[in-house]
């Protein structure tokens, strides 16, 4: 019988634990779902963020990092947070490459003589074309892989085209793009090594369209550097066609574009201070510059208003972050990368002490979830219950961002806001990213769960 | 030993059973998901049901039941249809109201001389104003139940105006909408029992833009008809102020709406008769009439085209269904329902055998999953793995559609794709519902999730 009492007392004993623990737990999840609601509440009727990229997009359109219209957006930007009650407001200057893109020109010609345009824009980076531009024939290849197969002769003196369409099938096109891009980025570097004189690949967009689609271009290892472009798809399939008819038929290529020495700009950063760990800092970002060729408002002025929207439902919600809070407008994502390299160079400069660091960088799209280093994964899904009621069902293991993942060599846990990926491409990189493709009510749910993470990961830690 | 023996034995047994169905269910789900990515790829990359939508929003906008243009969205339906190779293609007749929405004008005059105009769209199947509009004083409520607590001398002889925004804060923006739905069906029904002379609605739109949004408005209890009129949320804004600085200030409204007899239209149909169990039918459809002021692209001319996105997937993969599989184009969803009511008493009085319903009627955002009535949700729920995939992750109990609500008194299951709700009310009912709203390929992963839905109904039961 003793046995049994005392087995009876521990089960009792056990039983008001868990009863105090979950009563601590509900009621900490309750406040905590309480301010969660508050935030989304806010945001959801403020036009704040939404005008602020409408802003952005008007003012200061085609800012690429090393272009006049990036300082305009460094100069909006700076005023935009120096109008709120943060408690610094500074930019990070950081050198970055200066190239222009200049103006671009083509057709193809399939008698010699009628000329029919074709809309392109050259690759972000790309040298320029001889002045009086190329006029050559076209060798045709589905993947760098089949050009790599091909006989040189084949290629020597033509111009490199490859023409292969993005993967529809797939439920993610960011898996679609991510099997397609190294045609735009490496395909001119190795078309060279085998004598192409420039390339031309259809624009790495879900739909059929009258927008070039640019993006980055390395020379890693060939000798000759060679230009290359972007079609429309639209073009790209009427060339296909024209090509068919007449496989030796030429195409013209003209660009301007130059690169100046290295300037100044940076990143555009605004801070609350911690009211507990002042020396413990929480980054969340998205990247300032947008290509030359569009107003980046998916991609990703959206993600920088995003961001600043998180320290804007602090500050009117009056929630004061125990950590200190930055918001970081990135720049040159798009080209190298400067303004995340310097940021977390001068993280470890200074010895700080990095938490945590959230990204918006991945179209301002309804949005389903984060994406989460695999160490603080098992964190951060405790709490998905407060975050699935408005969409966020989506707790993985995943990649953060291109800006902060340079914060990864310091053991900073990094996360990437995930939205639905379904018309990102009809937008990325092209003259149609344009403000009004943005969802008022996405972009708001995106900032609104940054926030709400940020809240959560400021209170608890995620250690 | 014995015991055990038998034991061990029978455990082996069962394991060996329990292997065989494992086996068996998992080549069977196996050959289902093999069935369902060929839907989803298919759909993925045909523009067929993007480019027949595009083709019903520009030939027969405005399409509402008993006005010219659906006319021809009947004959523009019915020729598709016959384009394919459905068993049978045919009309099914029915009456509709035969309501014409004529023309509106509308101001407001601060001093009784300046005109500031108003946009305004007359409601569905609201009475005509006089023949000289009426210019009347306003009274402002924020709902019915507000009004009725209102002394009727201070709304008798005027325009009664609610301008009750709807609620930014619910995820699900239906929900709001269902908040203020009832002051456009039935506000002017009980103000006319007060005294008022019309009623206003700021229109129900999450968005602050140009674009009056109608619906229907109904009759019921009130001796006499007085019209009713949706104003655009930026005209709305405008008023308000106006309206603060001079409450006495007169609005003026007119509309030349009238309803003349019914006429004969009807649903169309197309049939692929079933192989197994031919008596027994599957419908899968979405309404053909949208508003008088609207393309109807989101609201419903994408549920017509997903419908038979559905059968030209079964068509392209060679699936044959066992039983019959009818797509219906409804008519007259937004005003009087004849077409959903016709089919029902069809399908009684002819003594069909109905297994399956399945509507899109819900706008043809991305595709979250399907509401199933709770009678079949567990079988349904079995499939969940297999629609998961390509974002159907949400089976949940629910409403099917207004057409096949119908059938549900012979005890038919319904099922309605639900989709993605956040921008949906920018569009519905208004001018701005638009062939450029629908992205492509949200409208095709809707279509194939439908096709994979009916399959494993059509292939499994539901009961």
């Amino acid at each position: 019988m003793k046995y049994l009492e005392n087995s009876g007392m521990k089960k009792l004993r056990l039983l008001l634990i868990l009863l105090v623990l979950n009563t601590f737990c509900t009621s900490a999840q309750n406040a905590d779902s309480v301010m969660i609601k508050r935030f989304f509440d806010n945001a959801l009727q403020s036009d704040v963020s939404y005008n602020n990229l409408k802003e952005l997009c008007e003012y200061a359109p085609g800012r690429l990092a090393g272009l006049p219209a990036m300082d305009s957006a460094m100069k909006y930007s700076l005023e935009l947070m120096k109008s709120m009650p943060f408690d610094t407001v500074y930019i990070q200057p950081c050198m970055v490459r200066q190239w222009l893109p200049g103006e671009d020109t083509s057709w193809y010609s399939p008698d010699g003589k009628a000329k029919f345009p074709l809309t392109v824009d050259v690759l972000g980076g790309s040298v320029a074309t001889p002045e009086n531009g190329i006029n050559a024939q076209v060798v045709i290849f589905n993947s760098i892989e089949e050009m790599k197969k091909a006989d040189p002769a084949t290629v020597k003196g033509k111009i490199v085209y490859f023409n292969r369409p993005m993967n529809q099938t797939y439920y993610n096109t960011f898996r679609a793009y991510g099997e397609n891009a190294s045609m735009r980025v490496i395909g001119a570097d190795e078309a060279s090594k085998m004598g192409a004189v420039a390339v031309l690949i259809r624009s790495l967009c879900t739909e059929i369209d009258d927008f070039p689609h640019t993006g980055i271009m390395r020379y890693k290892t060939s000798e000759v550097k060679i230009p290359g472009f972007a079609v429309s798809t639209k073009d790209a399939l009427e060339l296909d066609s024209a090509l068919v008819v007449n496989p030796q038929m030429k195409i013209f290529l003209e660009s301007t574009c130059k690169e100046l020495p290295e300037k100044e700009q940076g990143n555009v950063i605004g801070e609350i201070r911690g009211t507990v760990h002042p020396e413990r800092i929480i980054t969340v970002g998205g990247h300032l510059d947008s290509w030359y060729n569009s107003a980046g408002a998916h991609d990703d002025g959206g993600g920088c208003m995003q961001s600043l929207e998180v320290a804007r439902l602090f500050f009117e919600t009056g929630y004061k972050p125990q950590n200190t809070l930055r918001v970081v407008f990135f720049i040159d994502e798009e080209m190298d990368q400067r303004g995340g390299k310097k940021y977390a160079a001068e993280a470890k400069a200074q010895g700080e002490k990095h938490v945590f660091a959230l990204e918006s960088d991945h179209g301002m799209a309804l949005p389903t979830g984060f994406s989460v280093d695999s160490a603080v994964l098992a964190k951060v899904l405790l709490w998905k219950d407060l975050l699935e009621p408005y969409g966020f069902k989506e707790i993985e293991k995943g990649y953060g961002g291109v800006d902060i993942s340079f914060l990864k060599a310091l053991g900073v846990p990094l996360c990437g806001l995930v939205t639905d990926s379904q018309r990102y491409f009809e937008y990325h990189h092209s003259a149609n990213d344009t403000f009004d493709k943005i969802v008022r009510r996405e972009l708001q749910l995106g900032a609104a769960g940054m926030a709400s993470l940020i809240y959560l990961v400021d209170k608890y830690g995620v250690e």
